[in-house]
């Protein structure tokens, strides 16, 4: 068992945060960065939290991501902006985006604004619980380098583009919804392989395009989208909204954050903010949204152990234990952390 | 084998429309309505086409559904818009909001119109394809009534809720998605029960929960969302942006076309159209999506014979042919057509 460390996130928000400092990013930057990985790890979601930290600040060095970029917004309709990342950190962009979003939405009750020329941006989820927690809802999304076959090909050639939606509850944690859409992420079936254990229906491919349940077979074959060919037009309706709208790389166009170190990524995100003040009103969308998510709540479930849940309850109940009792870290990750924050170079990236 | 015709789709029109107008439609209404729906058929979406003519024309006889609705716009902010039906046919009330949404994008750049008290409004496909063909992006959902589980639930209680987007394309048929959130419809199932045949697995389960592949132990269980949690989640994402946010009835609270015929049906729309022209430019768009769509297009196939599609392809081609040799319906399914043009009451509502 490795040694497990407990971290106080106000403390791993400092180390991050100053973590990237040593590489550059201007101070309040270097803060925006930090809170959205930290706030991924707060809320259970540790693949997109602080362990990006050695790859972003592996990048920042080689000056393959711009620390200090110009990012310049263009209003282009009363309710529309394009955003240009400059080549910055992901999650510094992608939060200029959402703010933006947040700006203009409460002025014509919805906006749009597309952000090109970014980086991975981490977890949809810190996007939209900010939306929420400013009583907006926000639906967005963002391009991935690609991991899946377009639908009876064979060859990868789209991202698992994740999309989420964020809406604030009354006296509830955020509905906040983050999905990726492939069937299950290629970390799920090298696990499988390692436990020696098989991978279920649906998941993947084989390298020929048959079904397989062998997670070795998957792996040098396809991961596959929901829904077969639903999930692949929804990953395309999200490249059209974030990587065409914005004049920027569609998923086939994105490069790896690993495999192609010498080059920005190229990654688009879009952000729809949409203000419930500015339509039915904070009273009357407070009372339907809590009658939408007590109905499924309320559903018996097979499993009595196992109540129905509504999208962002276990990740508000992560969040909440986190707070209080700290973040899990393994000492080792919590060590190259600190070394970064010295200012030590990232030993060595780790493999998604 | 019955007796197959193919009816031009202008006469399919008149006939579809003078049959809205013997039950009360005003004529521009029913027009649009008959347009919805032939559209429908002329994609080659027959469950969504003519065949629902029957039960619409029974509720508008049965004053369930109001045959000339006083529609009301609720311009809310400058960039969004309520609109209620006022119980009207979903077609009328769906193009009200779709042309709404439209004219306000051109204005701001992106529009929400969410609509309530509507009814069931066909496939998504007409009204994406129609937004596309005015040059315009359109995000587009609806609720549905209830007939999938909450994820861990064993009670139906939420809509297999559609999403889709158009977008247009340069000297290429319009981007068109339309997918209902659930793997597989119901009537894939009885289909699969009659003809002895097992379903795959990942489409159903049954009462108790369990995985099958037995259609007829699918039919009495559940059909599943696509991507489990993720189709689950999707779904009430839709709910919020139609349901919710119009301050209408979510999808556990809408009746069914079919059973609960004497009760309106309470849909809710929703429509996120964006004028590529205020964001990019259309020249810039257009470059775009065709890098986009190309570099799907031409990914090798599994099959030789089965290249990779665009979604929207197929429906083109099916519209192209169908516009070209006419609507292929079955003699007595047409005859029912003329009965109701001639003021006849439907002979009886058709299952789901």
């Amino acid at each position: 068992m490795p040694d497990t460390l407990h971290i106080a996130s106000g403390d791993l928000l400092r180390l991050v945060r100053t973590a990237f400092e040593r590489v550059g990013v201007p101070a309040s930057d270097a803060a925006t960065a930090a809170e959205i990985l930290v706030s991924a790890d707060l809320q259970g979601i540790g693949t997109h939290g602080v362990r990006r930290l050695g790859p972003y600040v592996a990048r920042l060095r080689d000056g393959v991501f711009a620390p200090a970029p110009t990012i310049r917004i263009d209003r282009t309709a009363p309710a529309t902006a394009l955003v240009d990342g400059g080549g910055g950190l992901g999650p510094v962009v992608g939060v200029r985006g959402l703010s933006t979003a947040l700006e203009i939405a409460a002025e014509t009750g919805i906006a749009y604004v597309g952000c090109r020329n970014s980086q991975h941006f981490g977890a949809l989820a810190p996007y939209a619980r900010r939306a929420a927690e400013a009583g907006m809802i926000c639906l967005l999304g963002s391009t991935a380098f690609a991991t899946m076959a377009p639908w009876g090909g064979r060859e990868v050639r789209i991202g698992n583009n994740p999309i989420g939606l964020g809406a604030p509850r009354r006296g509830a944690p955020p509905f906040i919804l983050d999905i990726a859409l492939s069937v299950a992420a290629r970390g799920k079936m090298r696990l499988a392989q390692q436990r020696g254990e098989a991978i279920p229906p649906g998941w993947a491919l084989d390298a020929e395009g048959r079904p397989t349940t062998d997670p070795l077979e998957g792996l040098k074959g396809f991961v596959l989208p929901i829904g077969g060919h639903k999930g692949y037009g929804l990953a395309l309706a999200v490249d059209i909204l974030a990587g065409v709208l914005t004049g920027g790389a569609v998923s086939p166009e994105v490069r790896s954050l690993f495999q192609q170190a010498r080059e920005p990524q190229g990654v688009c995100h879009f952000f729809i903010a949409l203000d419930p003040a500015r339509l039915l009103g904070r009273d009357a969308y407070g009372d339907r949204i809590e009658t939408l998510c007590r109905l499924m709540a309320e559903t018996p479930p097979f499993d009595p152990a196992a109540p129905v849940l509504i999208p962002g309850e276990v990740e508000a109940r992560t969040l909440a234990d986190r707070t209080a009792r700290g973040i899990p870290l393994e000492a080792a990750e919590f060590a190259a952390i600190e070394a970064m924050a010295r200012g030590e170079p990232p030993d060595k990236v780790a493999a998604f």
